[in-house]
C-alpha cells in the first residue's frame, strides 16, 4: 500500500507504524497528532515520515487507523467517513479508502457511524496489545505479535475492506477473533477494564498509607509492581473507557467487590478452611492462563 | 560455615540452598523435607546434599534457615531452640547454633520463641523475595540478588547470631533493612498481602464469568495477566498469613474496599472528573515504584 495514515501516534498507532512500514505493509506513513510536542518527537524517532492534518491524511492514503482514545474515536470516526466521500470513495467500492480504529469498546465507537453511508468501509478493531505506557516514546516494534485482536461486528463491513485489514493484522502477527460488538465489551470488562481499576485502587489504598509512612516503598516487592502496574495507566484513555463502558465495568465490579467482602468475612472469622477453599478455587486460574 | 540446614526445600529454601553453596557461604547443605516427593526431588535437582531428620539436621549445622509456612515456622521453631540446647549451645554462646525464619509475618514468630532460654540465637528474618511458584521446582539461583531483607527485633538476638545471619544475606546480595515485627506486619499487609487477596478476588471474578463463556481467556492480555499472577500462590503459604496477619489484613482490606466503591460510584454516576481526578492521583505511584 502506497501509504497509510495514523490518526494519534502514541503507544498503540506508533508501534503500528514501526511494525507496517518495516515490514513492507506501508511504503510510506503519515501522521496525524495534534499534541505538538508528541507531533514532533514521533518525526524525530521516525515513526512517521510527515506529520499532516486529518484532511491531508485521508486525501492522501488508502487505509487510515485511528489510535486516539475513545472519546476522541466517536467524534473523529464519522469526520473521516465524510472526508473519504468527498475523495470519491462511494459505498460498496472494492478499490475505496479505508478506515479502522483500535478502540478498547466497540458498541459505542461502530454504533457512532452506523447508519454512515460508507459504513462499509469502516473496520471495527481492537488489538489487544499494550503496556502500561503511553505517548509516542512508549511505541515499540513487536508489540502486537502473537497477540489477538478482535473483529467486531465484521459482517457489517465490506468484504473488500475486511480481507484488506485482516491483512494488515497479518503483518502484525495477530491472531483475528471475530465477535459482535456487544459481546466484546462485556469481554473486556472482565479480562481488561476491570484490571485496570483494580490497580488503580491498590495503587491508592497504598499510597494513602504511604503518607504516614515515609518507607512503606522500600518493602515494595515484585509481587505489588506487577498488581500494580496497570496504575500507571493514563487518565485520558482510561476515563472514557470506564464511562462508555459503564454498564459492563460496574457489572464486573459487583462481582469482584463481593468476591472481596466474602474474602474479607473469612479472614474476619479467621476461618482458615474457607480462605484455602477461595484460594484454591482462585487458582484454577493457573490452567488458563498461558 | 561447615554445614547449613534447610528446613523446607521449597521456592525459598531450595533458591537458598543453591545460592549459599555455590557463593561459598556452606560447604554442605543439609535438607529437612517431610513431602517424600519433593526430598526426592530436591536431591536430584541438587538443591541439597542430604536429607535428614530435623534432629540430626539440628545436630550438625552450624546454621538453620526455616523456611515453611507460617503456621509449621511457630510450631517447630521452640522445638528447633529445643534441639540446639540439647547439642550444648548455651544462652549467650557465641559460637553457638544458630536458627532464622524466613515468614511473611513476623509478630507472631517472634512471640513463638520470645521466653525461650536461647532466644538470642534466633534472627528473625523475611527475605522479599519470591514468585507465585512453590515447591522444590520452583527454586531458582539469584532468587534474592538485589532485593531487601527484613531483620525484625534484630535487638533481641545476640550480636554474634546477627553478624552471622547479615553475613549470610550479604552473600544473597540483599539489602538489610531493621523494624520491630509489628511494624513488618503492617507493612507487609500493604505492599504484599493485599496485592494477593486483590489477584485472588480478580481470578475468582473472571473465572465466575469464564464457566458460561468459553472463550474468555482468548481476550486475556498481558495486563491481566500480570494483575491476576499472584493468584496461583499457593494455599499453604497463604492461609496461615492472611489469619495470623488478620488486624492488618483486615485494616488495608477496608481501605482498599473504600477506594474500589468511590470508583464504582464515579463510574455509576458517569462522574468523568472524579474517575479523571481517581486515576491521576494512583498515577503517583509511577515516582515511588523502581
Amino acid at each position: 500500500m502506497e501509504a497509510v495514515g495514523i490518526v494519534g501516534l502514541g503507544l498503540i498507532g506508533g508501534s503500528m507504524a514501526l511494525d507496517l512500514r518495516r515490514r513492507g505493509f506501508a511504503r510510506k506513513v503519515l501522521g496525524v497528532e495534534t499534541d505538538p510536542v508528541n507531533a514532533t518527537a514521533a518525526l524525530k524517532m521516525g515513526l512517521c515520515d510527515e506529520v499532516v492534518a486529518l484532511e491531508e491524511c485521508v486525501r492522501r492514503s488508502g487505509l487510515v487507523v485511528v489510535a486516539i482514545p475513545a472519546d476522541a474515536t466517536v467524534r473523529t470516526l464519522p469526520r473521516i467517513l465524510d472526508l473519504m466521500a468527498e475523495c470519491g470513495t462511494a459505498p460498496g467500492d472494492a478499490d475505496g479508502k479505508i478506515v479502522i480504529d483500535t478502540c478498547s469498546i466497540k458498541a459505542q465507537v461502530v454504533r457512532s457511524v452506523h447508519y454512515h453511508p460508507l459504513r462499509g468501509r469502516f473496520v471495527a478493531t481492537h488489538p489487544m496489545a499494550g503496556t502500561e505506557y503511553s505517548g509516542p516514546w512508549a511505541a515499540m516494534p513487536g508489540l502486537f505479535d502473537g497477540r489477538a485482536c478482535i473483529f467486531a461486528d465484521s459482517e457489517e463491513s465490506d468484504p473488500s475492506a475486511l480481507r484488506k485489514v485482516e491483512e494488515l493484522y497479518g503483518v502484525l502477527n495477530m491472531r483475528p477473533i471475530y465477535m459482535n460488538s456487544d459481546a466484546h465489551d462485556v469481554h473486556t470488562a472482565y479480562v481488561s477494564h476491570i484490571s485496570h481499576v483494580t490497580s488503580f485502587a491498590l495503587a491508592l489504598t497504598v499510597l494513602d498509607k504511604e503518607r504516614d509512612e515515609k518507607h512503606i516503598f522500600d518493602l515494595a516487592s515484585g509481587g505489588f509492581s506487577s498488581t500494580v502496574r496497570l496504575a500507571k495507566s493514563s487518565a485520558d484513555m482510561w476515563v472514557p473507557i470506564l464511562t462508555r463502558n459503564r454498564e459492563n465495568v460496574l457489572h464486573v465490579m459487583d462481582t469482584y467487590i463481593a468476591r472481596m467482602n466474602e474474602f474479607r468475612e473469612a479472614i474476619d472469622r479467621s476461618d482458615g478452611k474457607k480462605i484455602e477453599e477461595l484460594i484454591k478455587e482462585a487458582n484454577r486460574i493457573k490452567k488458563i492462563l498461558r
